[in-house]
């Protein structure tokens, strides 16, 4: 897949050691992910409100009430801003200032239009299913027309995005190695406990594999304590 | 404590019954969290950016490099958006519509202002490494003469703020009960696993309990697997 090529707005300067520009990267980002922060501009005020979303092939989809105000100044189609953070560490270093996190970002610029096609829809919110808990799209009722109709959908097409990311241990300065603290990573992850069902119907049966052994990150253990 | 005044640009719309504006609130979200999403607009353009941050009384600091756009942009005390989501859990309805989260997130809106005096800087550096990780800023050396300067702080305050949440079971509708799949709730939480130290210096020795049984969030157990 061919790179995103840095522009003036997605070029990272602060520490440019830490930006990817790759497809790759930013793809496997968006998809582990659960929740975008997503940055419009409503008069002269920025919001930054947080949002499900899914990633199909180059395109971001972002859904929600047309009674919503990111959705009612989206719809027109203004510059938007999609931020995805993984937070994977607490870098802990000698020294109070090196303290950092360790963490995958990615940031993506762009105009969204609104997609009114409803098989493109339907399409869209299967994967946005899947793309939450996969596995569960064959279980869930499909949206009829009047959801459908209901939900706005916006596309956001993945042109300009850039990665900034921090990993590894803590980088302390030479004369502060003496100095008397333990340093290291506290990793974190996102992680699952035992799947509540609400007692109903067939939820008085056994919650399904895909609820029991879910799992977001690569390495995150599915039921917790 | 005084609750938030909703306004025009807090005030929630979309499921109103969502919203909280009492003080209380919006303090235990942000003070759990790790990460806030930080708005700005820069030309006509909306930036996102993922940062670490603490609250102080009525304030939350922000810092950074001088070299960062967010930090150069705010600092001419332009409009800002600081928004920390904290996500409990996924909500599996039985029709795809229905699907949600479960989350607490707190919008602040306001100007931030630059922090030069050293002794606020000074305190409130401290106060971000006990933020995020209590019980560490006595054993982490201070910031120094230099470190101080280098680092901005910027300083936002908490008049303009509200709460939007989600908790609890699915809400299907009637008509769906009887459609035969589980519905109920896939618990999440940000949880850490065994700190890992640098192996260099003091973090030969065993790491700290702060680090052994960190925890975020109250009901989250300390190491993982």
């Amino acid at each position: 897949m061919q790179p995103f090529i840095p522009t003036e707005r997605t070029q990272v300067r602060r520490l440019p050691e830490r930006a990817r520009y790759d497809r790759e990267t930013v793809h496997a980002i968006l998809d582990e992910g659960l929740i975008a922060h997503i940055g419009f501009v409503s008069g002269d005020q920025p919001f930054v409100i947080p949002t499900t979303y899914v990633r199909v092939d180059d395109v971001l989809y972002l859904h929600g009430s047309p009674a919503s105000r990111m959705l009612r100044t989206l719809e027109k189609s203004v510059s938007v801003c999609a931020t995805v953070t993984l937070l994977d560490g607490l870098v802990l270093a000698r020294s109070a200032f090196h303290h950092s996190m360790n963490y995958r970002s990615v940031v993506v610029l762009g105009d969204a239009r609104e997609v009114d096609d409803s098989a493109e829809k339907l399409r869209v919110f299967d994967a946005l299913v899947e793309h939450i808990v996969p596995g569960r799209s064959a279980d869930a009722r499909p949206a009829n027309d009047f959801e459908l109709q209901f939900t706005k959908l916006l596309a956001l097409p993945l042109n300009e995005a850039s990665v900034k990311l921090r990993s590894g241990p803590p980088n302390d300065d030479a004369e502060d190695m003496s100095h008397p603290a333990w340093a290291g990573v506290i990793p974190l992850s996102l992680r699952a406990s035992a799947p509540i069902g609400d007692g109903l119907g067939a939820s008085t049966l056994a919650a399904p594999p895909y609820a029991t052994g879910y799992a977001r990150s690569p390495d995150a253990g599915g039921e917790g304590p």
